[in-house]
C-alpha cells in the first residue's frame, strides 16, 4: 500500500513517471502535465529537476503547419551519462557501456584461466571496469552505477556469490572486493544473477515487440534461466528464483556440480554436451581454449554430418526441449529465448526442441509458446547489467548523480 | 508506458488508489491528498465521487487529546455492496458473497450428481445464483459482479470453458449461459479458473503477513495451481500460467484424463490416490459419495493404522513433494499452501512432502519455503472469485455501479 508513502517518496516517484514519458517521445510541460494527471506547476517542478540532473533537456521544435511561435519541447537527454555492467563468467570478464536509450557505446573482454582463484579475477574486473570507465570518460560519458553479472546464488543485499559451484566460489564478497579495488570516487557498485541479467537484456528487445511474459534459458557450464511475467522480472521471496538448471528431470542419477542428482544441468549443460559429442582426449576438452571457438569446432562436425556429433546435439535438443517444456507449462511464456551455448548451435538444436516440446505440453497450447534464439551471444549477460543500471536512472532519477 | 494514459483513466486510477489509502484506515481529506501527492481540491472530487457510489462515508471522529472541531473523516463504506463468487466442480457448486472488507457474508452449495451435462449444472448454478442473490438483497446487499470459477482451461475473454477433462467439458460457455438463464437485470458475470481463483483467496490471507511470492497447490480430480510472484498474479501470455499439474514427473507412463503420459495429476491426483488405497469395489471409489465424507474414510483408515491407506499416503506425500521440489527451484516463493484433498489429509501427507522436498531443493534453500495446509477447505475458489470481484472494486470504483 502507498499509505506510509512520504510526499518525498511521491516525489522521487514522480520524477521517474516523468522520465519514462520522455523515453515514449517527446513533448511539451502542458502536454506531459495531462499525460500525468498533475498539475502544471508542480510538473515544471520535476522537470525542473530533471533537467539540473541533465537527463532532459529543452529546445523549439518546429512543426509543419503549425502557425506562431512553437511550445518548448522536452526531451530526453542524458548525453553526459550510461550504464556500465560486466560481466564475471568461467571463461571471461566482459563491460558493455550501454547509453539512455540503450544503444552500446562500448563492448571490450578479457579472457580469465583460472576462475576459481577469485582474488585474480576479481583484480582482472576491476582493471577492466578502470580501463573502461577511462574509455567513457574520453567520450564525455560518466556511468552512472555499475552492476556485476555473476554466476550462481546472489545475495544482491550483501553483494556476495553466495554459492558458484562451476566457479568454485562459495560466499565471495565481490562487490566489496571490486569497490576496495576501484577506490572510493567509483560509482556505485551492484551484483546480480548472471542469467537474470540477460534476461534483462532480452526482455529489453522482447518488450518492444509487445511481449510481457519471456523466459530465458542460457546454456553454458550452467544452466542460467531468467523469467518476466506481466512485464515484472520474478526474482522469488529470496531472490533465487530461477534456479531451473537444478530442476531434477534426468531418470539417470548423475551427480550435478550442486551436489545433487539428476539435475537438468547433468542433461544439458556444456560440460554434458562434451561428454556425449567426445571422449576425454579429444581437443574438445581444452578448456585453455575460447569457448566460441570451442563451439564452432562442434558446429563444423555437425556441418560435416558427423554421427556421434549429431546424435548428441538431438539428444541435448531433446532434454533441453522436455525441461521448457515444464516452463511453458506452469508459466505460459509468449516467448521463450535460447542463449549461451544453445544459441551458437541452434541450428543443430531447434527442430528437435520445438518436436520434444510438442509431445509435453498439453495440447490447445501447443505453437504459441515462440521459442527463438538469442542474437545477443555472450554479451547478454554484461548488456543486461548496463540496461538494469539505465532502468534505474528511469525508476529514481534522484538516485543518478547530476551531469552535464 | 503510461504515455496513451487519457485524464479520464487517470482520473479512473486515481479513484481505485484513493478508495486503496482508505482501506489501509480511514483518514482526513487533508491527510489523503497529502499521502497521494494530489492538490487538495482534486482529492475532493474524488472523495464524492466514492461517496456518491456509496463506497466511501465521512463523519467526525473524536480522538482523545485533540483540542477544538475533529476533522471529518473519510472511511471505507460499501455497506449495500459485495462481492459474489461460484465455484462450478465435478462434485458442487458453490457461492460465497464477501464484503468490501473481505466479511464473509454467505456459504451455500448444491452437490451435483452429473457433472458432464453441462446445461443441468449451469442450470444448478444459475438457480443458485438467483436463491443467493435474493438472501443478499434481504441482507441489505447487492453484488457488484458475480466470479464463476471453473476447472480446466479457461478463456476470459469469451467466459468460455475451453477444456476441463475432469468435468468432460470442452468449449463450454459458462459465461453466456449463466448470463442466459439469469437475464439482464443481473449483475455483469465473469469466469476464471478455480486454482488460479483458490490462488486469490489464499494470497488475500498470506499478504496480511507480508507474503508476496506465493504458490496455491490443490488436489482433487485434477491438481490446480496458481502462481503470485512479486505481489501479482501470474496468468501467463494467453492466461494459462498454473497447468503445473500436467508436467510430465512421473517415470511412469501413466494416462493423464488430458490424453498424455506422466503428468504430475497421476501420480497425486485424487483417483491417483484412491488407486494406491483401494481396490475397485471399495466403497471409496462409489462418487456418488460426498468427497469430504470419503476423505474422511481415508483419513480414518490412516489413524487406525491401516499400512495401505499409510503406504499409499505415504507414496504420495513424496510425489507432491517432488513436484514441489521443482516449483521451488523455479519460483522461489515464500509460502506454498496446499489446498482440497491435500489440505484434508494434511497431517498424514506435511511430513513425507518436507523431506522429498529436502530431498530436491538446492540445499542453500531449504527450509526457508513454507510449506502449510489450507484453512479454507472447499470454499476457497468460491471464496476467491468473490475476491476477485471485490478487488476490482478497488482497482476501478467507477464500474461499480453506485447503490447505498
Amino acid at each position: 500500500m502507498e499509505d506510509g508513502a512520504s510526499r518525498a517518496s511521491i516525489r522521487r516517484a514522480n520524477l521517474g513517471l516523468a522520465l519514462r514519458h520522455l523515453r515514449a517521445g517527446a513533448r511539451s510541460r502542458t502536454r506531459l502535465a495531462q499525460d500525468m494527471g498533475l498539475p502544471k506547476a508542480t510538473v515544471t517542478m520535476l522537470v525542473a529537476e530533471l533537467v539540473e540532473r541533465g537527463l532532459v533537456r529543452e529546445g523549439e521544435v518546429a512543426r509543419a503547419g503549425m502557425i506562431g511561435r512553437p511550445p518548448l519541447e522536452l526531451e530526453l537527454d542524458g548525453r553526459g551519462l550510461c550504464g556500465l555492467g560486466v560481466e564475471i563468467s568461467v571463461d571471461y570478464v566482459r563491460a558493455v557501456a550501454l547509453g539512455l536509450a540503450g544503444e552500446e557505446l562500448l563492448d571490450q573482454w578479457v579472457t580469465i584461466d583460472r576462475p576459481h582463484d577469485h582474488g585474480p579475477v576479481l583484480d582482472t574486473a576491476a582493471d577492466l571496469i578502470r580501463d573502461v570507465i577511462a574509455s567513457l570518460a574520453d567520450m564525455g560519458r560518466e556511468p552512472v552505477g555499475v552492476t556485476i553479472a555473476a554466476p550462481g546464488e546472489i545475495d544482491r543485499e550483501s553483494g556476495t556469490v553466495v554459492f558458484a559451484p562451476n566457479m568454485g566460489w562459495s560466499g565471495v564478497g565481490v562487490v566489496d572486493g571490486i569497490v576496495a579495488r576501484l577506490g572510493s570516487s567509483a560509482p556505485p557498485v551492484s551484483i546480480d544473477n548472471d542469467a537474470r541479467l540477460g534476461t534483462v537484456a532480452e526482455y529489453a528487445f522482447a518488450s518492444a515487440e509487445g511481449v510481457r511474459d519471456l523466459v530465458y534459458v542460457r546454456g553454458e557450464v550452467g544452466i542460467g534461466c531468467g523469467i518476466v511475467a506481466g512485464g515484472k522480472l520474478v526474482v522469488g521471496s529470496t531472490g533465487f528464483a530461477g534456479e531451473m538448471g537444478h530442476v531434477r528431470i534426468n531418470p539417470e542419477p548423475v551427480r550435478c556440480a550442486c551436489g545433487r542428482l539428476g539435475c537438468w544441468e547433468t542433461m544439458i549443460g556444456f560440460t554434458a554436451l562434451l561428454n556425449q559429442v567426445a571422449d576425454p582426449g579429444d581437443p574438445l576438452f581444452d578448456n585453455t581454449r575460447d569457448l566460441e571457438e570451442r563451439l564452432a569446432e562442434i558446429a563444423t562436425r555437425a556441418r560435416a554430418g558427423d554421427e556421434r556429433t549429431l546424435a548428441a546435439l538431438d539428444r541435448v535438443g531433446a532434454d533441453l526441449g522436455l525441461g521448457l517444456g515444464m516452463l511453458i507449462t506452469v508459466l505460459d511464456p509468449a516467448v521463450i529465448v535460447l542463449g549461451g551455448y544453445f544459441a551458437h548451435l541452434g541450428d543443430y538444436l531447434i527442430d528437435r526442441v520445438h518436436s520434444a516440446i510438442d509431445e509435453t505440453v498439453v495440447a490447445p497450447r501447443v505453437g504459441r509458446c515462440d521459442v527463438r534464439l538469442s542474437k545477443l551471444g555472450f554479451t547478454s549477460a554484461a548488456r543486461g547489467a548496463a540496461q538494469a543500471v539505465v532502468d534505474e536512472v528511469f525508476q529514481d532519477p534522484a538516485a543518478a548523480n547530476g551531469h552535464r
